[in-house]
């Protein structure tokens, strides 16, 4: 990989092997059999869920607390071994990849609530804490965090790669949903970022610099987020649209109307086939927008409404409405599902997803010359889209041992980000740039942005040991 | 003061006489008029707002594009003299001011409107465009910016300092609300911290860094901004309550129960006697709340009944309701006047606005604790709150010619600071660090954070020339 090889003067220096050794024994003394080097597990901790190349790392420590983190973070540090947080190991860019080798930390046993502030509507948390798990946590309180990556993701996971998902629309993305961090840095001291206060403006927002900088800045250790109250009504719908245009131009116009929407996600109509067969659902094979609305009864009667009269403008419709949990349940499973069900389509494939997000006015045609696209390069691959925000995904479909499609993949995700950039777009919505898509980054931002950001790096990480070859190379 | 000192060895290099006429010769030489040396205009650079003391900076130059942002940044970097941004001149903690001399860039004619994206809700300005003209330049097309500081603030100056204000409790802070920056750095380069699109997670949120660091980072030359569509209905409501924290009670009710409200701001008695004075009105002389609901017409009176019921739990009521726009209006433009009215409350004294934000459920104990530290210490400040998010602002009366009051006033404001971070809050929710709270930074956010901050500072402005004496000394 062209990643490796770039730094790979570096990859040197990490691999000295008496230096791992050395962490390790280190490691191994202190925290006994927390200290996992099987070949297995060291793999299991590499990337697994595309196509990016697995790179384990040399040992697997499950920190308790936060004074291991600290311990582990202090014992690398003085060898100059990486170190690589782990949460559950959903990400989708390589970020838990070692390509210098190193320690993984992994962050399993983290995972207590340690506090709930009903007045206040916030929760604290430990980083293996996943949101499934905080969920049923809160539902007692009446309480609850609403993003939803699909993934059941480890919050601190979702804090490092900036994570949103399907809620993003009306409650936004993790950098919205954080009140503060703690933080090991490089040199093993633990900082807090903020107060539980609502709102600061005190200082640089160390917050937001941390959330999405993908364990390359420091590992995260504690968690304060904001929460919800359990919405009073909840409703969902299914609408299909004779195209693609047709659907993201009544999303464009439910957003512009100020409809507080909860979810507004689009599958493309091979998505629809590939989940009706999954999901066992029978809906009609074409574009189609899955909604939800969150409110009160008359507010949430309303919201449906004023879509269905939007959605008719554009030639969507008949919609198929819920109130009932158990119907929503099964609609939002489908979405879920929808890599799974995708995979389906073509036997012994393996999907690669990947997404990007442009201005909301140039979706549809962002989305149409996707499609566009993978028809001329005979590709497959169904769009699922996050499509209040501009955001979507393509499930990839490819066969391992193809390598001439493996290439027309490459050339596609190329073509894919550059389309989403000339759109004033970025490379990635919510998976962030890992392994997979640091080539893209200069092209984004330009030279002065990925400049600063190696500055950033260097001025909190100077022995380049915080998961090191994601984002940015030194 | 203390301020100064600390950084004196700084302030002597800074001061070197022979490097700030070599700067100034060289701005006169490429800018010739757009450069001002006189005493008036320079002063008026200098912080007006409250006790801090007047630094007024070297010379003042009016930018009109990027190109002369970078020129001037250039010529100051070259001789290493002191770069300070300047908007509205509203700011309340000594941002402007020029302890260590330098040349203050004043943002007054890149006033520019460059695009307005109504599909996709957005706008680009130039720093110097202040938010009512803003909102003036969209009013025609159904749009608004919701954030309001009260002051008519330059959106440059609302990104730097964090700003908010009474709408941040529905739409956020200026965190929430850029989508992208383009700054000019240290080095001349400018760079851009995002694209357009509504989230991304490509790399390290140079946006939210840049905003909030009161141009000590980088000069902001143009900022890409979230718009609301204007509600479809607006109404108000003016509801007294029997105590302070009644009314911060039926704030925390109101906020748990998840009604979206616009604005819910507190006036204390005290408040509500001067603003009666000052902007005629004749309300109850009671602790008061300020609402104003935005959405349809159905929603906004569901709204306004629930919070009815809220309001009567706690002792609170009757309300006064209006749709009107004028008398909207009179409301909103007596909260503004806030500030003036209480000026009036006692003859020839200057008011001190400082502001602290703790966790709601701390909110009535600390404002009802910060009014009887007032009794105790004989000082008169009235209160008003951004309450929904937990800010709260104490207008501080002083006669700057009673030396005692003035050390009481001092006194006071560490007390309060000290109170809002005992109870998990900060030292300032929305005004910003300056100089005027660098010393409660410590306390705030320990060592580590602060240690973090100065290491960023110096990775993007090694010869700290970018608003030096903010924030964090070097």
């Amino acid at each position: 990989m062209a990643l490796v090889t770039e730094s790979s003067s570096l990859a040197m220096n990490r691999r000295d092997p008496k230096a791992v050794e050395a962490a390790v024994r280190a490691l191994v003394a202190r925290f006994g059999n927390q200290v996992v080097t099987s070949e297995a597990v060291r793999q299991q901790h590499g990337h697994t869920t595309t196509w990016l190349v697995n790179q384990p790392p040399d040992a697997v420590v499950y920190a308790a607390s936060t004074g291991d983190v600290q311990g582990i973070v202090r014992i690398c540090a003085e060898e100059r071994v990486p170190v690589i947080p782990f949460g559950a190991g959903t990400s989708l860019e390589g970020h838990v990849n070692a390509p210098f080798g190193g320690v993984s930390i992994d962050f399993r046993d983290m995972n207590r609530v340690l506090a709930v502030h009903t007045e206040d509507l916030d929760c604290v948390v430990e980083p293996g804490v996943t949101r499934k798990q905080l969920n049923e946590h809160l539902r007692d309180q009446g309480l609850f965090f609403p993003l939803d990556p699909g993934a059941d993701a480890s919050l601190g996971g979702m804090a490092a790669t900036r994570a949103s998902g399907t809620n993003a629309v009306r409650y936004g993305t993790m950098k919205d949903n954080v009140l503060a961090l703690k933080v090991v840095l490089a040199n093993g001291e633990e900082l807090t970022t903020s107060r539980r206060a609502r709102k600061s403006s005190a200082g640089y927002d160390l917050t937001r610099l941390f959330i999405g900088s993908e364990g390359t800045l420091g590992v995260i250790t504690e968690i304060t987020l904001k929460l919800n109250g359990i919405p009073e009504a909840i409703s969902s719908a299914v609408c299909p649209f004779p195209t693609v245009g047709a659907a993201c131009k009544a999303t464009i116009a439910t957003i512009q109307s100020g409809i507080p929407v909860a979810r507004i996600e689009l599958l493309d109509e091979l998505q629809i086939k590939a989940s009706n067969a999954y999901s066992k659902l029978s809906l009609k094979e074409a574009p189609t927008l899955f909604l939800e609305f969150h409110g009160s009864s008359a507010s949430v009667a309303e919201q449906a409404e004023r879509f269905g009269e939007i959605a008719a403008e554009f030639g969507g419709g008949p919609s198929e409405w819920t109130a009932k949990a158990e119907d929503r349940s099964k609609l939002w499973q489908a979405r879920h599902d929808a890599y799974w069900a995708a995979t389906r389509l073509i036997p012994d494939t393996h999907a690669l997803s990947t997404d990007v997000c442009v201005p909301i006015s140039r979706l549809a045609e962002c989305v149409v010359e996707t499609q566009r696209d993978m028809d001329a390069m005979n590709l497959t691959g169904p769009i699922i889209g996050h499509v209040g925000d501009g955001n979507f995904h393509v499930l990839l479909l490819m066969r391992m041992d193809d390598r001439d499609e493996l290439s027309r993949v490459e050339r596609f995700l190329d073509r894919l980000a550059e389309r989403a950039l000339a759109m004033e777009g970025t490379c990635t919505g919510e998976h962030g740039i890992g392994q997979g898509k640091m080539k893209y980054l200069d092209a984004e931002l330009g030279d002065p942005a990925v400049a600063a950001m190696r500055a950033l790096k260097r001025a909190l990480d100077p022995e380049n040991i915080m998961n090191p070859g994601k984002i940015v190379a030194l």
